[in-house]
C-alpha cells in the first residue's frame, strides 16, 4: 500500500520574478517542503535522522515539467509518492496544483550520505518506515 | 556550427544548506546565468527581448544530474550549448565543473511566450541568431 | 486600537546555510509572509493592491536584529503590528520567535507607489483600513 | 589607513520579483559577496577562517536603505569599508551602485563565534589583518 501525502503552502513575494510568475528553481525548494511533510508523515522527522543517525538526504536528480505558471499568493497543494526506494536510493514523485488546476510534476532522486557525504545503507529504523524488508 | 559559451561564477554562502553545500534549486539559477550569457554571446540582450519585443522564455521543464557537491566559494564553470531550437521552442545543456572536477549536467527547455505567456513565434531578428532558417 | 497579528511558517532547509542555522537574508523574507499576512488580517488582499489599483508597497528601509539562530524544521511564529502610517509612507514591527524563545526583531519601512513605482496617495479605501482618518 | 574593496556583479532573473525590480532582501546577499571579497582583499579567505580556525562572522544586525530600484542585468557596485571592528565584532559598511545611480546603502553587524555559534575573540593571525593591535 503506496503511501500519499500532501503539502499546502502559499506562493510567497520573493518566489515570483518579473515574469509575474513563479521563478522555475523555486519550485524545487517546494519539493523540499513536501518530502519533509511525507518523512513526517510516514513515522519520522527528517531533521532528527540528520542529527542522530547522521543520514542525509543527498540529491541526485531533479526534474520538474511546468504545466501552467504559479502565481503569488495562490495555494499550491503538492501531493507526494514514492516512485522508488531501496536501502541506497529513494525516488519521490510530486504533483502540484493550485485547487483543479495542475502547476508542475517533478521527481527527485536522492542517495542516503553520511556526515561525509558518501553513500550510506538506509538503518531498519527508517527502512522499515518506507517498507523496505 | 554549434556555439558553444562558458560561464564563470563564485558559489555564495546564501546558495549553501546546512549540509555544508550548494542547495540543490540553486544550481538552476546558475543555468539562468549561463543561458543569458549565451544569448550575450550569440548577439543579443536577453533583457531587451523581454523589454523591445515582449518575448520571453518560459521555462516548459527543466533538470538536473548531481555529480558532485559544489562548496562555498568554490568557483564553477559553466559550458552552455543549444541542444534544440525552432521558432517555438529552445533547450539549453548545461556542463558545471569546478577547474577539472564535474559539479552537474543540466537541460532547460524553454517555450517562447508573449506578455500574456501565450505561446508565440520567434521574430527572424532572434531566429537568426540563433542559426534557424 | 493597535492591529497585531500573528504569522506561522516552519524553517525551510533551503533557507539554512552552512553555518547550520538560517541564512540571514531569509529573515525578510518571513517579514513580507507576515505583512501579506497582516493585510489579509486587515480586510484586503495585497495582491488586489497590486492588481486592481496598481499599488505597490516599495521598501524603502529594512533592518533586523538576530537575537538567537533560527534552524531547520523550527516552527517560527511572527508578530506583526504597523509603528507608522500615514496616506504616503507604512512601517512594519515584526517580533520573530519559536515557542517561547525569542529569535529576532525587524522593521521594514513602505512608500506606496504605483505601477512606474512613483510614490502615490493611498485611496481611501486602505486608508480607513490601516485606520487612517 | 582604512581599507576600501569594491565588488562587481550583474543582477541574476532569479533576484527580481513581480514589481519588476531586485527583491529587497537579496540585497543583503550581495553584501555577502562583498565582505567575502573584502576578507580576501586585506588578505584571507573567508572560508579558511570557518574550516580552519573554526571561526564564524555570526549577523547580528543588518539594515539597508533602498534609494533606487535594481533591475535585471544590471552591474552593480559594492564599495565595503569596515566601519568597526575590535576582537569581538566586526561592523561592515556598503554602498551599492549601478554606474552613477546610488542604489542602496547597508550595513552588517558581525559576532565572531566558533562551532558551537558562542562568541570567540579573534585570534592575532586575523586581528592583524583588520588593523587591530
Amino acid at each position: 500500500m503506496e503511501k500519499v501525502t500532501t503539502s499546502r503552502l502559499r506562493v510567497r513575494y520573493a518566489e515570483t520574478d518579473q515574469m509575474g510568475v513563479v521563478y522555475y528553481a523555486n519550485y524545487y525548494v517546494w519539493m523540499e517542503v513536501a518530502r519533509v511533510d511525507y518523512c513526517r508523515a510516514i513515522g519520522f522527522e527528517y531533521k532528527e535522522m540528520e542529527l542522530e543517525d547522521g543520514i542525509f538526504l543527498a540529491v541526485a536528480e531533479s526534474k520538474c515539467r511546468y504545466k501552467t505558471p504559479a502565481r503569488f499568493d495562490e495555494e499550491i497543494s503538492i501531493v507526494t509518492t514514492v516512485a522508488d526506494v531501496n536501502r541506497r536510493i529513494l525516488v519521490f514523485d510530486y504533483a502540484l496544483s493550485c485547487a483543479d488546476r495542475p502547476v508542475a510534476s517533478g521527481q527527485t532522486r536522492h542517495v542516503f550520505v553520511g556526515r561525509t557525504l558518501r553513500p550510506v545503507r538506509l538503518p531498519d529504523k527508517y527502512a522499515s518506515l518506507f517498507g523496505i524488508e
